[in-house]
């Protein structure tokens, strides 16, 4: 089931147009750095979650431009020269990125490219388009699985997502933020997500009465029956049929009921009665489980007042992130080699948040050595060692006077290699370790950056000589 | 570059535990029908644009269990029976659907399935997914569309869509609710989308100076010279240097420029002085572009305030409707045959909204002969014949005594038969074609439905024996 879709024409059009006026102007192997960053996090949240390496890595290796796709590109117009190019295109560039499931923060490079411009430039669109997706998926499912209090959440959204992908990968994503499984079957035959799932209302109105559907999913499913009990009426119909059918086809055969679903009405009242009438019944163990456009609000409210849900069914909410359905990455040049000399390079804007910050950079995530926590992460430019043994001066890079020293602390790079020259270097790890990484990391950050509202700005700092050249390049542009 | 993933498997996973319990009930044959219709239309629009049938055709034709797949289910313990089955599995549903472009209302069947239950309830994943994400973003870009009154709209959108299909696909429904083209170069490959692009920042900062870049670009693109003018200041140093290059690269070989493109700052400000400063300068044709985080609201408002611009490039709020990324399509069990008498079927719930319309229905738009414009969607029950040439009256649902008879009216069916007997039949438009069709269909509403806020609530009505037969089922299942 590996994905085997040549993609490489999935690409904003300006890159050829760009590449093609490469090759008219002789820059075509000019090295450049490219970075990826994003400038907000969704949700006003504390952080993301990194997602989507592994498809920019299937992206990568299969970049092949087809005979169809060269006649395409001659019909537009483009240079014979460029074409031949293209013919025979291999892409040689280094490429370093954050690992999957790593928390991360806007303005620090995640993905840093290497090469010669016009396949650094060429792969952008889909660096952004692998990144941006699953890592949105990713962070709103942690955000959901945080809310849910140690309960179970399983993604139900292939329905209302946003594309045949949006279900598949989104499935993927939202595993990796902390999801317990997906409905989406091919999610499991691809990445190996769990996939589960029981019925629909339509089983129940298929049957000639609510009992007689409930009679026979128990007796096609004794060790795993879950039935969905708002078909007609909860209380009064779905809970006493189910009750009915538990004592008369799960007892005699000595399985007990696994669990009951509500998909409708006022979850935390209806829930608390279920929960009750279940108990009494002789079913303490029979989970209740909810879906009904929940999000990580929803749930926290839920188990505020006191709602008896074992675990949450999110759908469409947390598939496109709805409150929050993009994550902005962008990618910019960011330096230029030029006879062997690294000249970094600036984007001014009248948008003061889209200056961009030059030179070849690296990301350091500073750990306290007593506590375990994350303190900062650090960006410096890549001849820059950071010094673990000394106290090392941090400030912020807009209110230049707060600063701050911190000690005894390790410097942990952030960006990983995954090509170098073109070839994959990066071995994936599989989604059950991606996901355990992601927990763990999360669990470095403060409490107050984990806050869904207001959270506390985690720091993410200039080391003072990168900050110095960005000021340096800003003066001078200005000036022109 | 037609596409050719088997996405059979692409299905929640409660369809197959569903599907494998009616073998093991006995009712997999029992005929069966399903209607998809949506609750709510997107950004609490007048009217949703109907998209994405052309997928699902893809999707039904491809149908197919590989050996993979039927390992998969046997290790998930699904009965040698149901495996049997779908080893020689052989769509056999008929199916109807609105075509594509069409203009969509709540409550209305817009995607109806006639065949034996597994199948018409296994595909219930797919039918939603195609419809859901391409109705969502044509309905998106003909608001986007309309706001920009007859100025052309890009949709700019791939980096930040849901998944590598929210791009494709997403170009492919923005074109059919009237963008102009895409920047997403695979989409006009696989659907003769027109796709465009001139450059991004990093071309200009590449060069050793915005002159220099802008200069090579008018060199290599004489005749199609859009230049990117805000990487470092639009009005002191990017409209300068075009106009410069204007003048010494393009006016001695006879081009005429053909814009320019701002995509930071404050665009109306910025496009007023643009446009002052081409017309001295003698380029007075010079197209103004803008793009940047743009909306329907957005580009209204600058249209309203006097901006000087010429077409929009849309992206990321356009690709995941992100003001509302859900289309709610649902796909519910409205009837079912036993010995050849069709046996209506409801779902009744604690949300009012969530109560179903049972039976096998027609819908039909009714049309006023004399201003062509329509009137009301009319949903009756599929024996019903509506005669145009009696008076008709027509009342509301809900408030029953609000009631008007209508006559000189012409009534279309709007379900079109796209498989019979699993066979399509349909021979889909050019997206050309549909485009075309869905502006001239909207052109049959009203102004009032057109409104972005607070429309006329266009009339989706029950006939009289349809509603008597709903409120007939309600009573039934209200007194279990």
């Amino acid at each position: 089931m590996e994905n085997k879709r040549n993609l490489t024409m999935l690409t904003d059009f300006y890159e050829l147009t760009m590449a093609n006026g490469y090759f008219a102007s002789g820059k075509q192997d000019l090295v450049t750095y490219f970075d990826m960053f994003f400038r907000k996090v969704p949700d006003a949240g504390g952080f993301a979650v990194m997602a989507g390496v592994d498809q920019l890595i299937e992206y990568l290796k299969n970049l092949k431009f087809s005979k169809e796709d060269i006649e395409y590109l001659r019909k537009r117009g483009m240079s014979e020269e460029f074409l031949g190019y293209l013919e025979n295109f291999k892409f040689s560039c280094d490429v370093w990125a954050v690992p999957e499931g790593t928390p991360i923060f806007p303005g620090e490079p995640i993905v840093k490219v290497r090469g010669p411009v016009m396949q650094a430039q060429f792969i952008e669109t889909m660096v952004l388009l692998c990144i941006n997706h699953q890592s949105l998926i990713a962070t709103k499912a942690n955000r959901i699985v945080r809310a849910s209090a140690g309960r179970a959440v399983m993604e139900f959204g292939s329905r209302r997502a946003q594309g045949f992908d949006g279900a598949v990968y989104g499935a993927r994503a939202a595993y990796i933020g902390g999801c317990s499984g997906t409905a989406c079957t091919i999610s499991d035959r691809m990445f190996g997500i769990p996939a589960l799932g029981t019925m629909a209302h339509s089983w129940v109105q298929l049957f000639d009465s609510e009992y007689e559907a409930f009679k026979a999913y128990a007796e096609t499913y004794p060790d795993s029956c879950t039935l969905l009990v708002d078909t007609y009426n909860t209380l009064k119909s779905g809970i006493p049929n189910a009750i009915k059918v538990f004592d008369e086809v799960l007892k005699p055969k000595g399985f007990r009921p696994k669990g009951v679903r509500v998909d409708s009405g006022d979850i935390t009242y209806l829930s608390r009665k279920m929960r009750k009438m279940l108990d009494e019944a002789g079913y303490p163990d029979c989970k209740i489980v909810a879906s009904n456009s929940l999000d990580e609000y929803l749930i926290r409210d839920m188990i505020q007042q006191g709602a008896q849900v074992d675990s949450f069914g999110v759908g469409e909410r947390l598939v496109t992130s709805s409150s929050s359905p993009v994550f902005g990455g962008v990618y910019k040049l960011c330096a230029v080699e030029k006879d062997g000399v690294v000249e970094p390079r600036i984007k001014i804007s009248e948008n003061v948040a889209k200056v961009t910050t030059p030179g070849v950079k690296n990301v350091y995530r500073l750990f306290d050595n007593e506590t375990g926590k994350a303190i900062a992460d650090l960006i410096t430019l890549s001849d820059e060692v950071v010094d673990e043994s000394k106290p090392y001066e941090l400030f912020d890079p807009d209110y230049t006077w707060k600063r701050k020293t911190i000690e005894n602390f390790t410097a942990k790079p952030l960006l990983v290699p995954i090509f170098e020259n073109g070839e994959c270097v990066y071995e994936s790890p599989s989604i059950g370790e991606i996901q355990k990484y992601c927990l763990e990391q999360i669990d470095t950050l403060w409490d107050e950056v984990l806050r869904f509202e207001n959270p506390h700005n985690y720091y993410v700092d200039l080391s003072q000589k990168l900050w110095d050249e960005k000021h340096r390049l800003i003066s001078e542009k200005k000036k022109n």
